[in-house]
Order: structure tokens, then sequence, then C-alpha cells
């Protein structure tokens, strides 16, 4: 099966994967979290060809990710921000950290903290209704019959 | 850059990318966490060659996030299971469901709900100390010195 044809299925992960599996795809929406908005120094950071990359922020474009700015109009220049639905892959970031900071790296390479108070914050599988944090022997997953 | 370099960078993003960021090795590890164990359905399920299927398999026991477990003798059958690693991922692949369920997929394929109360429990950036639950804004994200 082509990676490709993985958007067409009825399954969040398989069209998630679809868009941010792709290589670098993380890795370049990283440097947006961290307040990047141009090519050129992402393409250094990262050490990317301008072809590859110029096809993957396309691709974060289509998928409404990114949008694309004017910043300045002689010479015309564009650079790209964030999205809500680009914003919202926080939370997934958060948890490649999380697991990166337990298990891969020896001391973490960056810490986040609650700005109010300074302590580090971390994520929960968290039940409203019954106020505790979750795992994975607590949860049920209930498939829909088209599910994939 | 080679994109098995980032497993050499200081940064957890770079390192868990160059695990999971492969194609297919997320799908693959969904299929773990519905309780597949087994080589033959993987590979019938995402429609992947043996010889794909076998070197993210064998990576993903390089890497100590499966083990491979005898389960029969005669002949001798070897079948995977997620290791405590492995199984860490659950908060990250719950992440990819969250934001694909939102952004992705019309209607949720998976349902998952708390089995004590039935509710549906959801992922939240938590502070412990403030008892609060945090968004991107609320976060200060302080960089090591030799962070990538």
């Amino acid at each position: 099966m082509r990676h490709d044809s993985l958007a067409d299925k009825n399954c969040a992960v398989a069209r998630t994967w679809s868009i941010i599996g792709e290589r670098w795809t993380m890795l370049i929406l990283r440097e947006f979290f961290r307040g990047e908005h141009r090519f050129d120094p992402i393409a250094r950071k990262l050490g990317l060809g301008r072809s590859v990359l110029t096809d993957r922020l396309r691709m974060l474009v289509d998928e409404g990710i990114l949008e694309r700015r004017h910043y300045d109009s002689v010479p015309d220049r564009l650079d790209y921000h964030l999205t809500n639905k680009g914003e919202d892959l926080y939370t997934l970031l958060v948890a490649v950290i999380e697991w990166g900071d337990k298990w891969v790296v020896d001391e973490p390479p960056v810490t986040l903290t609650h700005k109010k108070c300074g302590h580090q914050p971390h994520l929960s599988l968290h039940c409203e209704h019954c106020e505790t944090e979750l795992t994975r022997r607590d949860i049920h997953a209930e498939f829909a019959p088209d599910a994939w």
C-alpha cells in the first residue's frame, strides 16, 4: 500500500500520519513552535535542501496547518505562521517531548514550565467526570463499524 | 542532512522522530495497541510488504519498544509485545487520535471511554501545582545551552 493512501482511511491515526508522519514534517513544525517563521533559517537549522523544505511547507499550507503571510512588499516576501489547526498540534508535540525526555535523551534539552508558578506541567489523560488521571488500562476503545 | 542523523541530536523531538517518524511505524504500533501481536495479520491489515514490516519490527525491537516472545515451540513461532517503553507511547497515540478527530475525520472512527464511568477522557496539559489546565500561551520553554 502506498503511504499516500493513508489519507483515505477512516482512521484518525492514519490520516494524521499521512500529514505529519512524512520525514522532517514534525521537525519543521517544531521550528514554528519555537517562533521561527521563515524559510532560510529553517532550511539552515535542519540542514534541509530547498526542494524538500518547499515541498513540506506547501503540503502544510495545503493541509491548513500553516498559512503564508506577506511581511514585506518591496521585494515581495512571504513567511509562514501556524493556523489554529497547526497550533492544536502543540499537545502532540508535548507528548513527543515527554516520551523523548523519559526514554531517549539523557538530560531534557528543553524544560517546559508554567509561566505563572514555574512548575513543570505534564500531559495527563484525564476523566473530567471522575476527576482522575487515567492510564491505558482504564480506557475502553469502541470502533465504529466502518473504522479502518 | 540524513534523517538517520536525527538520532544524534540533543533534542527529544528529533530523537523520538528518528524512531517513530519513519513511514508506517506509528501505524504498526497502532495495531499493537489494538491487541495484535503477530506478523501476518499486521502485514495483511496494513497492506505492507514483508521486507518493510520485518525492517520496522526489527527497529522497534532494537529500540526496546517491542519485545519478541515465543508463543509456540513446534514449530518455533514468535510474536511481539509492547515493552513499558512501548506502552508509554499511548499518550502520544491519544494525542494523534484527538488531533485527527478534531481536524481530519468527519466522525471519530474510534471512541475512547473511561471503563468505570463511560465518559470520554481527554488529554490535558496540566499544572499540578496550580491544579489547572494549561495552553501553549501559559508555557515557557527553556532550552539547555547544548540543545539542538
